[in-house]
């Protein structure tokens, strides 16, 4: 490969700067800038802050990135943001909202298709590495089921909504696999799990001095869809011991599908152990942008998912060196 | 999808069998035909013996079948075999001799090119969905290092080469991780292993009535590259329990990479336990036999590995479902 990957990264939050750091071990790749709403002056990176570029002059670098990598959050950034940047650069994303990944699918594929550019959608770990598990696991074992667990892990999600509680000065959210659940499903019993019990819920929480413990405790336990489905723990700390111990973003999960052949039982058990979960992320992203961009050099378009990217596009080998040393 | 995917079996042995039962379990498949080197009327099914037909006659099927699964052995059948049917076909083959794949893939290569067939080379799980870990892991995580573990399970190669020696009845060899070498990996210590220090070979033997243990025992032990690098031990065992105990086609092993970005430690492990691993490899090449015929329909030609296969064709469910219930 001659060229460099030219890379670009919009939004710099904990995403973003896995991104970074990821280009930067990357040795087919080089960062041409980095976008976000905030002011260029205001940002600080560890590597370069002259990479700083304001998002709303984005579309003028149109003959400079061969990929953009979008950071923002699935909440509300990237339904507008990638629509908007897929008009002149291929896009990869880490949409995470499952129920609403069709519709996206839809609109990012009208403008792509249109620009001719690849809007790679839903890169990650989950939805991602998790949703090729999922996939391939079924199609080569067809009779069975499949269980998705995640964690020992924090909840970006969840802590956030702890900490908009009235009260709570910081907290942080672990989703915890139920262990006896987890063996069950290995031991190939297929169990019916509820929510209630594949995983439980466990809440570090910092107080303001004059907060109501029980109060906040009941805001937790009882919030819908959040905790309310969920055997939640809540613990109160101060913020020195919230600093010491639980300052890391670790996650990671288990995809496990048991089935069987006839009389023969199988077992396909993929686990990952991360951490970081926004640095493995932009790692995850940065694999997925090399292939959306040989992709798109060999006249590919429209909106795409980790189900159209053949293996052979993720890595930085020829295949011959596939052939020869990994197959 | 409206007509059925036109499979047939070239081979009749452990994996045949295995795959004639995977496309029994596929609503979107049907048996044409089963070819085999033996009579026709010597071959016994427990579905249908009318589908088994003379290999020779196998390029008269060329507008009945859409995809043929090559069956026959790595050691010599494949090689002339996948060459010769991909004449007329597209192939699915488990070809797992992992030095000669280059060799291999050109020679498919060269004739599907022209005969505008599909030849997947090397499906199942190593060289298959192993390698798929391999490549997935290190394009995610390039910073660490990848181990593959085999067993608890049956070789079959090294079964072979034990119940050549003279003396010998009957013999299974189960290859067999060394736990502690998995706990390390496992722990993140990227340990250098050597071919001893990662598996053991441990073999059950019946031998005949006048054969002399001592001298069977050694030949097994020294035999250069089977045993002689591996701490081996050998049961010797009645015929009756090696019946009982000891007919089943187990096997399974994992592809774990430990890594960092930075600082942060990542750990990514897949594993398989397969009560039958000729029924699961079948099992595994119906689904890539899938995707073989949808590429072709599409125009795609030539040999293909693993590595050149985007998911969404593994699988009986349309891109829509697969946005709405996997990703």
């Amino acid at each position: 490969m001659p060229d460099k990957i030219r890379v670009g990264i919009v939004g710099y939050g904990n995403v973003g700067k896995g991104v970074e750091k990821a280009i930067y071990d990357s040795q087919d790749m080089e960062l041409v800038a980095i976008f976000s709403r905030r002011k260029p002056e205001l940002l600080n990176s560890p590597y370069d802050n002259s990479k700083f570029k304001s998002y709303i002059n984005i579309l003028k670098y149109e003959n400079d990135i061969d990929v953009m990598i979008m950071c923002g959050g699935s909440a509300t950034d990237l339904e507008k943001q990638t629509v908007y940047v897929v008009q002149k650069f291929n896009t990869v994303d880490t949409f995470d909202k499952h129920a609403k990944i069709p519709d996206y699918y839809d609109s990012v594929d009208s403008i792509a298709q249109q620009t001719g550019k690849i809007g790679l959608i839903s890169i990650g770990w989950d939805p991602g590495l998790f949703s090729i598990m999922r996939l391939l696991s079924e199609a080569v074992l067809p009779n069975g089921n499949t269980y998705t667990f995640w964690g020992k892990g924090v909840s970006q999600g969840h802590s956030d909504a702890i900490r908009r509680i009235e009260g709570v000065k910081n907290a942080i959210q672990y989703t915890i696999p139920i262990e006896e659940a987890v063996k069950r499903v290995k031991n190939g019993e297929n169990p019916e799990l509820t929510t209630r019990g594949k995983h439980i819920r466990e809440c570090f929480v910092v107080l303001y001095e004059d907060a109501d413990k029980n109060k906040v405790e009941d805001s937790i336990k009882n919030m819908p869809i959040y905790f309310a489905d969920y055997d939640t723990t809540v613990h109160f700390i101060t913020e020195e011991e919230f600093k010491a111990n639980h300052s890391k973003m670790m996650h990671g999960g288990f995809v496990i599908r048991t089935g069987n052949t006839g009389e023969n039982k199988h077992i396909i058990d993929y686990s990952l152990k991360l951490d970081s979960n926004p640095e493995f992320t932009g790692s995850v992203a940065i694999a997925y942008a090399r292939a959306c961009y040989m992709m798109n050099k060999e006249g590919i378009n429209g909106a795409k998912t980790i189900y159209d990217i053949p293996m052979k596009y993720l890595i930085n080998k020829s295949y011959d060196e596939l052939l020869k040393e990994m197959l």
